[in-house]
């Protein structure tokens, strides 16, 4: 939806919430008095938008529409616990292709001990629609948040970027195990998913933190879809990794000494790399060799 | 979707929830190993299937699509908690329509103290469709279930029945307050909403109890919508109302000196009627005045 439409939604739903509940994340915190600490999220996949019928499978269908809510749990570093499943079915398809769909999408739930707690289909004359609502706990480590950055941290992120249309935005593993373990054992002060491309979502986690962030684009780990992308693309690999969008790495930020515990730590299983550092002031800086800084444009991928 | 597809979908759920979950209610009931006693439901509402874009106000489609889950609450007497909105915007439409859908929405929202939790918008070139998952609260008197009814109950129900296409589609209260009190100070056994129609409801009821009901046709609470639809359909009043659906009142059964209290109650802000008695056996039955038994179809309004 158009931005302005989305800010008014978010102002109106700021203005009504009487309870201590985190908008603006990738997913919401709600802190009952009862003190459960539900985090919850939902993500709606269209077909021609999200996904092609003629260019993917019914199976990773079903796994992205649960895999994007995944991705926002393991941005707030929160543990999944229980999927809701909604879903505009096309009349003149085939059923049994929303059973591949499904299976897929379980397949996934499985993986992440994930239990499908309720679902709603419905037939109908138009498009495809997935809607996935994801309910999740924080541990007592408490959640990761974009608003949490301070002067001073690393910034850090999982795997590498770019390329993502070539397969990697239906087939990526959400980074929740990484999230939790670095949560658990780690001082870590920010956290989010990279859902729109590194430089868009970098430039919503300092502003909502109140900082800057200065950014070493030599340090960027790009994806080999990236490389691949720019041979027909006419741009750059970098410029593929800083704003492709749907990675759907884990992007955070540490303190000095925690980052560099996370850094030489052997036992994580995914690559994890330095990339800039977290300053006063306000947007996403770059340094040439020469030491000037620019300012990078945040041109992400807005849905 | 086709029953064979729900069928498969229900079972291949049911086979890998290792956690105490109920399906095939109105609403999911997770128990957590923490002890918490959540109730979730998901309902999604499609132009064309749901409501008609030409006949209807943008506030009352995003109040109904609000209320139908509240509704799901009310049959399971849980206390509504949070809501997530995901929704496909057609892009041709004005954002300002958008705007009046959630205001109905959060207008409904405030009345039952729900809190909007989180959403996903986005826009496509396909008709409108929202997406509302509710996340609730089972009290500590326990949830109220489709498969409680016991031999001996009596069946009661609320409000009245019929020609909801009329306009109570779209307008009905959900019945949370009534549930919520009723399940508080009484013996229950089950309940579920009418949102089907009776006769296919009630059959539903029966058939998760194991037992069989007997329905007093002439006890049926008929409302001014069926006896105006009667005149222009062909068909009665009593058939209106035993078969239209989206009457979203509250079915419930409750052991005779239970029922004889409730309906004793003149505290109760809303009629509640003694439709019949549950029995031994399968199905609905009706009896005339001779006495004869005959079985009911189930023939209510399969989405």
């Amino acid at each position: 939806m158009e931005a302005e439409f989305v800010e008014w939604l978010r102002s109106r739903v700021a203005a009504r919430s009487e309870l201590p509940l985190a908008l603006g994340d990738d997913a919401s915190l709600f802190i009952d008095p009862a003190n459960e600490r539900l985090v919850t999220t939902v993500d709606l996949l269209c077909e021609g938008v999200h996904f092609r019928l003629d260019e993917t499978s019914w199976e990773l269908i079903g796994r992205k529409s649960l895999a994007v809510n995944l991705s926002d749990m393991a941005a707030m570093a929160a543990r999944p616990r229980l999927a809701l499943v909604s879903i505009a079915w096309p009349r003149h398809r085939d059923p049994m292709d929303a059973r591949r769909l499904y299976e897929g999408l379980f397949q996934l739930a499985d993986e992440h001990r994930v239990v499908l707690a309720g679902g709603d289909t419905n037939s109908w004359d138009g498009g495809l629609v997935v809607s996935v609502t994801v309910i999740g706990q924080a541990t007592e480590r408490g959640v990761l948040r974009r608003g949490g950055a301070q002067v001073g941290d690393r910034i850090l992120v999982s795997g590498s970027l770019g390329g993502s249309l070539l397969g990697h935005h239906l087939r990526f593993e959400p980074r929740i195990a990484l999230a939790l373990d670095l949560n658990q054992r780690y001082t870590l002060h920010a956290g989010m998913d990279l859902s729109d491309g590194l430089s868009l979502d970098l430039a919503r986690l300092v502003k909502e933190s109140g900082v800057a962030a200065e950014l070493d684009l030599r340090a960027i780990p790009i994806s080999d879809a990236a490389h691949q992308m720019s041979q027909a693309s006419g741009r750059s690999p970098l410029q593929h990794a800083l704003s492709d969008g749907e990675d759907f790495e884990l992007l955070i930020t540490a303190p000095p000494e925690s980052a560099d515990a996370i850094l030489r730590d052997a036992t994580l299983p995914i690559p994890i790399t330095p990339i800039g550092t977290i300053v006063e002031g306000m947007g996403v800086w770059t340094c040439d060799s020469s030491g000037a800084r620019q300012r990078l444009p945040a041109e992400g991928y807005l849905h």
